[in-house]
């Protein structure tokens, strides 16, 4: 299989790695939003949340956690953003499952957002019905 | 405590409830980017992802990739970002750690993304010895 992440995962293509276990290996984005961002790299290929194992789905939080405070203590960084995102509409261009982890800096000019709308009572019922 | 994700997870404040078990609630966003807009909060009080026990942390993406396919089948959503916010400078409003799933749509005018920057050998080897 002709992936990437793959590769950079299974160390065929150096990175810059911040972290390696048996599932997982940790790099600096090569395109940071802000300094430290990283990605959190499962060994085990899977296009997205949709197809991750619920084994590894269970690890990558507790890893993001783990390396978040690392962050936090090494980078002084006054928040972070967390994103993972499925799909080419959602902005996903590498198809193995990644997690952004972003370090967030007082005056930094990354924004992560959305123009809230409004869940109307109509929307509300539907979606509830349609998702409970 | 007053924190009002407490009173959603634990009942005491009414929500559009699409999940719940014994540690979590998942509930439509009020203020939603996007259709079917949801946020998965544990019972479990805990400010940011930080000081989250690594028992819940180990569920959450679990449930995200559960809720994730039901809204794939019963939306027909195209994509989904998985967001979370650390710090007010994150853009976190509610100080109760919570993850956001947005369905995403061809043609949607949500936009969760960055500026990518470029990392320079120098801040590279710099982040290495720091967070290594």
């Amino acid at each position: 299989m002709d992936c990437i992440f793959c590769k950079i995962a299974h160390g065929e293509i150096p990175s810059a790695t911040l972290y390696e276990d048996d599932a997982f290996r940790v790099i600096l984005d090569v395109g940071p939003a802000s300094r430290g961002h990283a990605l959190i790299l499962p060994k085990e290929h899977a296009k997205d949340l949709y197809s991750l194992s619920e084994e590894t789905a269970s690890k990558v939080l507790v890893l993001a956690k783990k390396m978040a405070s690392k962050m936090s203590e090494a980078l002084g960084c006054d928040g972070l953003n967390l994103v993972q995102n499925n799909g080419e509409i959602a902005g996903q261009t590498v198809f193995h499952f990644h997690m952004h982890l972003i370090p967030r800096y007082k005056g930094d000019d990354v924004k992560i957002g959305w123009r809230p709308g409004r869940l109307s009572e109509k929307d509300k019922n539907e979606l509830l019905s349609l998702l409970r």
